[in-house]
C-alpha cells in the first residue's frame, strides 16, 4: 500500500518527485460549476515558491499549471480536476555525491527500508516539491470555501528560532517574506536569517492559520474530527513535528474554570478551544498550528552511514531553504482549506436533512 | 456522513452512548491464528477504569467483555471480531438537567448544530465512555505486535498541571493510579489532585508514548505517513488539543546541526526524531505525546447558554474526572498500537516483495 | 486486510457467525432525525426467515433485534446504529461431521485455504445468517429512501429452475413463499419444490428488483457508478453468480437502433437501459436482477476431499433450503436500497450546490 | 462525491475527457522494484486502439505514453506512478451540434441532471477513451501478477450480435481484430459488421475473461468478494450491462448436483463456480464475463430531447464504433487484471502470517 490520497469526498492524489519530468495532482469531488482558471493558482503558488527572497532556496521553477481535465468553457464540470507542472530547474547532478549516502535527519535511510530503493535526485518524493501540488489543490478549496460560505483561510509565522512575534496584526503578513505579523520585526529577522546562512546552520519555525466564518457543526465524531484531520493534515507536510489546536500544550497547566469558554447570547467570551468542541466546529474562529523542525541539508558536515556500510561525512551541496518554515505558510492555509472543504462536502452529505445553514447560538441575532 | 471506523487494514468500528444499553467495537482485519480470550482483555480495561482511585470518576463499570464472533476454539478466524459491553452503572437522571443547556467546554453545542438533535445522557456519543472500545481494540494490537516483531508499546504521564516528573524510571509507571515515571512523587500528585478536587476545579496533562522494537518501514508517504496517523490518533482521543512528535514543539527553536540525529555503524547517536523520518519508522524508539485539556465538567458554575435562547448559569453535578488525562495513558497506547499494527499490514502488503524482516543500519550487527 | 463493511457514506459493517452466540450490524452515517424502532425490521426479517414455509430450512430463528445505540427517543441521533440478533437455534453437532470435509461448492475449502483455519459451524461467516443483518440495514435505508424521495424498492422471482413467470402482478409477490408474481402459478411451483425436496437435489432462482422514482442524477462516475456498484451488492450476496442491468445479457444480440431509449417530452419511451445511463439513474424505473445457483448442501452424497488428503464420499445432514433463492427476493431488496442511500448521500455531498431535486426532461411537466 | 479510484491497496485513479488536452492515470500502491519501461504499455494499448481495422471508430490517436513519476532508473520505486497521453485527434467541431442534445441511449442526459453542466465534445468524461488509461494501468498489474505468481489473464470475445463460436482456441484469438477464439469464423464476421455498417446500425457483444495459475485464498469476504470486485469491475467499463462468473445464469436451471463440482486428490473435476467460492478463489481458472449492449451513437435518426425542452431528431456523425465490444476485449483483462493483483495485495496483509503460498488440495501433489 501506498498513500498519496488525501480527503474523503474532496480527494487530491499527488504525484511526481523533486527531478522527475514533472509534479501534478488529481483533484476528485469537486462540485461542478466552480469558475476555474490556470492564472488563479498564480498567486499562491509564487507565496509558496523558492527563489523568491535570499532567505529560501536558490531553486527557481516557473511552477506554469496546466489544467489537464476537468473544466469545460472555465467551469468545473464536476469530473476529476487534472493539474500538471513541468519541472525546469532540476539539476540533479548536484545529488550524484549523495546517491549513496544517508542523510542524517532525511527521509533517505527510511524510504531505503521502506522500499529496498529510492529516488536520490532532490529527495525524489520526500522532497517538499511534492507540496506545491498541495498549494495548488488548496487553491480550488479556499475559492470554494469563500464563495460558497465566506470562509477565509490565512496563516501566519508564529515563531522562527527562539524569535517570536511583538505584535499582531494579519495585515502585515503578506507585506514580507516571512509571513510574520509585526511588519516592525522584519528587519531583525532578516539579520537573524543573514547571520543563519551564514554559519551553515539552518532553524525550526512555528506557523499558524486561522480560519473565520467556519459553520457550526462541520467535522465526524469520532475517528473523522474536524481536529483529528487537521493534525493528519498538517503533520502530513514535510518537517512537521507537532500540532496544536487552540490553546494546545498551554491547556495542560490550564484550570478547567480557566480554559472552558464561556458562553452568552453575544457569543462565546474567549476561544481557548480553537473553534473545536467534541471534534466538530463551534463557529467560532479556527486556530491551529505546526511546529517545523529546522532543515537537516546543511554545508555543515555531519557523521553519517552510507549504503555500503561505511561511516561517512555528509555534507549537502545542493540548494536549500535555511528554514523551511519561511515557506510553510501557504502550504499550511492549503492543507487547513482542504480539510474544511472535505468536511464541508461530508457534513451536507449526512446532516442535508438537518439544513446547511445550521443556526447560531440561540437567541444571537444573525450576522 | 459518519465517522466511528479507525484505521485502512486493521478496521476498528466503535458504538454506543454512554448511558445506552452497550457499548462495543468491530475489530475487521485482525489476521487469523491469533490466541484471544475475553480475559485478556481485563488488564488494560481496568487500567483504564473509572472508580479505582479517589482520583478518578466515580462511575464503577463492570467492563465485562464479551466476543461475539471472528474467535473460533480460542483463536482469531480471521472474520470480524465483535466486542460487546452492557453499560450497567449508567445514572441518566443526573443529567437531566443539562439535556437543554450547552455546558460551556463540551461537544452539547456542537453536535446540537450538527445533528439537530442530541443525546444528553452522559454526554452521549461524545462521552469519554467511548474509549473503553479503543483500549479493548488496542489489546489485540498490542498482542499481535508483541508476538509478531516483538514491539512494545509503554506510555506515561508526563505533566499534570504545572507538575512534571523529577526523575524517569518506566518500572514505576504500573504502580501508581497516574501512570507517573517517578514513585517519589506520587504523595505530591495525590496532595495536588486532592486539593483540586476540593476546589473544585480541573487540571489538565500530558501522556507521552513510546514504542520499542518498531522495524524501520513502516509509514505510508505521503498523507499515510506514520506521524501523521498518530497524530490523527492521538487527536481524536476525547480533550487532546495537541500533539507531538519526537521534540515537537522543541524543535522549532532547535538548529539543523542540533536536530539532525547523527548515524553510526552503532545506530543513531540521538532521536529528536522520535523514530519517523519523512513519515516512516527509522527503527529508533518511537515516542510521541499528546496534551490532555482540563474537564470541562465542574463544580463550579459557568455561564452559559440553552436551546431556547437563555442565558444560564451551568452547574455540573455528575461524576466526573478531575483530570481526564489520568485514565488517557491506556486510551493513547491503544491508538498507537492500532496505527502501528495497521502499518504493520499495510507495509508487508506494498512491500512485501522487498522481504518483511528489513535490513539495519548496514554493517550493524544484528541484535 | 478483511472487508465486512459495505458502502461509502452510508456504511453497514456486520459481523457474526452462523452458530456463534450472536450477528448483528453497525449502520453509520444515517442522517439524524429519523423515526426508528426495534417493530419497524420485523416485517423484512420475517420475510428473509427460515422456518415459514416447508420450502425453507427448518431452522427457526426469533430473530428478535435489539438496537444498541445510535436512537434516542425513537430518533436517530446520528451516531453509527448497532443492531444486535442473538443466534438461538444453533444446532452445531450436526456440523460435527464435517469440520474437517471440504464440501464440494461451498466455501469450506477456500477458506481453509485463505486463513489456515476456519469456524465450521453452519459454514461460519460464509453462512448466508449474515444476510439477516443486511436485510436490517436494508430497513433503515427503505423508510429513508421513501421518506425523503419517495423512492419503492421491490423485488420477485422471476425464475426458479427452468420456470418463469407466466403472468406479472406486481401486487401478487407478498401473496406467496416464493415471492412470484403471478398467482396462479404457485401451486405448480409448490409441486415443484416438494418433488425437489424428495429427490434430494436443489435448483437455482433467479431475482429481480425494480426501484421507483429513484430521482435521475444518482451515481458516480467511473468506478462508483449506479449499475457498477448495484453488480457488487448484488454479486457479494451467497450463491449469486450473475448480475444484469436492465436488458443484462439480452443485449448481446440487439441492435443499436433496438435497444437505445427514445426520449420525448413525455419521457423514455421504453427502457432497455434499466433506468441507468453511463453509470448515473436517468428517472426510469431501477431494474436489476441477480441470478442465484443451486444450493450446494444436499442430502445427495458427492465425491470431496478432508483436510488431511483423503477422498471421501460428503453428505450434507444440516438443515439446507433447496433453493436459496426463495429467501433471497428481501435480501437483494436490501442491497439495492443500501446502495441507493449511499448514492444519494454521495449525490448531495457532491452536487448540493446543483440542487438536490435535479430537474426532470426539460418541458415535461412535474408529477 | 466522485469517484475516479479504481482499488483498494493498488489504486487507480484516471482522468481526462475524450476531447481534452490529455488523459492520464495515477497507479498508487504498486510494489518496488518493478521494471518498467514506456515501450511496455505499446501491445495492450494498440490492442484496445480505434482505427486499426475498418470495423473500430477511425479515430487515430498515437497513445504516446509518458511516465512522469515513480518510476527511477527503470523500476517501480513504490511511490504512485503516473502515466500521461496527449489527445492528438480529437476532432470536436463534429460534436457542436449535440452539444445541447440528449443523445438516446447516451449518458449525455444523466449527466446533465447530475451536474448541471457538461462536456459535450466527444462524450467528454463518459467516453470510452477514459478505458485508455485502465488498459494501460492493467498493464502494470498483468506484468506483477505474472512474475509474482505465474498468474495470465486472457480475454475473448463469446459473442456478436446473435453470432458465438463454433470451435474453441485461445490461440486464435491474437489473430484476428475480433479476438475470435475461432478462426474459420472471422470471414464471416467481417461480412456481418460490414453489413451492419452499412446499414448504420450497431450490436451488442459478450466478452470472456480467463484467469489461469491464480492462487487459492484471494478474496475477501463478505463485502470484497472476489467475484464481488470483479462485477464492480466489468460493470464499470462503458457499455456493459451484465456480468456473470463460472456458469452465471445457466446456475438457475441447474440442479445442485450437476453445480456442485466435484474434488478429488487430482483436483476439481469441473469449474461451474467459474474458480470462487465464497468470495474467494480457488485455485481453478477463474471465469467471468461481460455483456456489451450496442453503440448508441448512430447515423440512424432517433426522437430525442434537448436541453431547451424541444423534442428533436438526433443523428450522430462523430466517428463510432459499430461494436464497442469489438475492443473490450483488452478493457475487460486490465480490469480482471487489476482487481487480482489488488486482492494480491490484500490477501498477503491479512494473511501473510498463514503464508503466502497457500497449500494446494491436500494430498495433491504440486505442479
Amino acid at each position: 500500500m501506498s498513500n498519496n490520497t488525501f480527503g474523503r469526498l474532496l480527494r487530491v492524489t499527488t504525484f511526481g518527485e523533486s527531478h522527475g519530468p514533472a509534479i501534478g495532482c488529481v483533484v476528485d469531488g469537486c462540485p461542478p460549476g466552480l469558475a476555474l482558471a490556470p492564472e488563479e493558482f498564480r498567486h499562491d503558488l509564487d507565496r509558496r515558491a523558492t527563489g523568491k527572497s535570499r532567505h529560501t532556496s536558490a531553486r527557481r521553477e516557473a511552477d506554469e499549471i496546466e489544467i489537464l481535465s476537468g473544466v469545460y468553457e472555465g467551469r468545473t464540470t464536476g469530473t476529476p480536476i487534472a493539474l500538471l507542472i513541468r519541472n525546469t530547474d532540476a539539476r540533479s547532478k548536484d545529488y550524484n555525491s549523495i546517491a549513496e549516502q544517508f542523510r542524517p535527519g532525511h527521509a533517505d535511510y527510511s524510504y531505503w527500508q521502506k522500499y529496498g530503493l529510492r529516488d536520490p535526485r532532490g529527495g525524489g518524493r520526500s522532497s517538499a516539491r511534492e507540496t506545491t501540488m498541495r498549494v495548488a489543490a488548496g487553491v480550488i478549496a479556499k475559492k470554494w470555501l469563500a464563495l460558497r460560505f465566506g470562509v477565509s483561510v490565512r496563516g501566519y509565522m508564529s515563531q522562527i528560532g527562539e524569535l517570536t512575534p511583538e505584535g499582531f496584526d494579519l495585515d502585515a503578513v503578506e507585506g514580507n517574506p516571512f509571513f510574520w505579523p509585526h511588519a516592525a520585526q522584519v528587519p531583525a529577522l532578516e539579520a537573524y536569517m543573514d547571520a543563519l546562512r551564514k554559519s551553515g546552520d539552518s532553524v525550526g519555525a512555528r506557523v499558524d492559520v486561522i480560519a473565520d466564518h467556519v459553520p457550526p457543526g462541520w467535522g465526524e465524531p469520532i475517528y473523522g474530527k474536524l481536529d483529528g484531520e487537521l493534525a493528519a493534515a498538517l503533520m502530513s507536510i514535510n518537517a512537521v513535528k507537532g500540532v496544536e489546536i487552540g490553546d494546545g500544550y498551554a491547556s495542560v497547566a490550564q484550570k478547567g474554570s480557566e480554559h472552558r469558554d464561556r458562553m452568552s447570547l453575544a457569543g462565546f467570551a474567549s476561544n481557548h478551544a480553537g473553534g473545536i468542541l467534541g471534534g466538530i466546529s463551534t463557529g467560532q474562529r479556527l486556530h491551529c498550528s505546526a511546529a517545523f523542525k529546522p532543515t537537516s541539508s546543511l554545508r555543515l558536515p555531519v557523521r553519517g552511514v552510507d549504503v555500503h556500510g561505511n561511516e561517512i561525512d555528509v555534507v549537502t551541496t545542493g540548494r536549500h531553504d535555511p528554514c523551511v518554515g519561511i515557506r510553510a505558510t501557504p502550504i499550511c492555509e492549503a492543507m487547513v482549506a482542504l480539510v474544511l472543504m472535505d468536511q464541508a462536502l461530508r457534513h451536507r452529505a449526512q446532516c442535508g436533512d438537518v439544513g446547511e445553514v445550521t443556526p447560531r447560538i440561540p437567541g444571537q441575532a444573525d450576522a
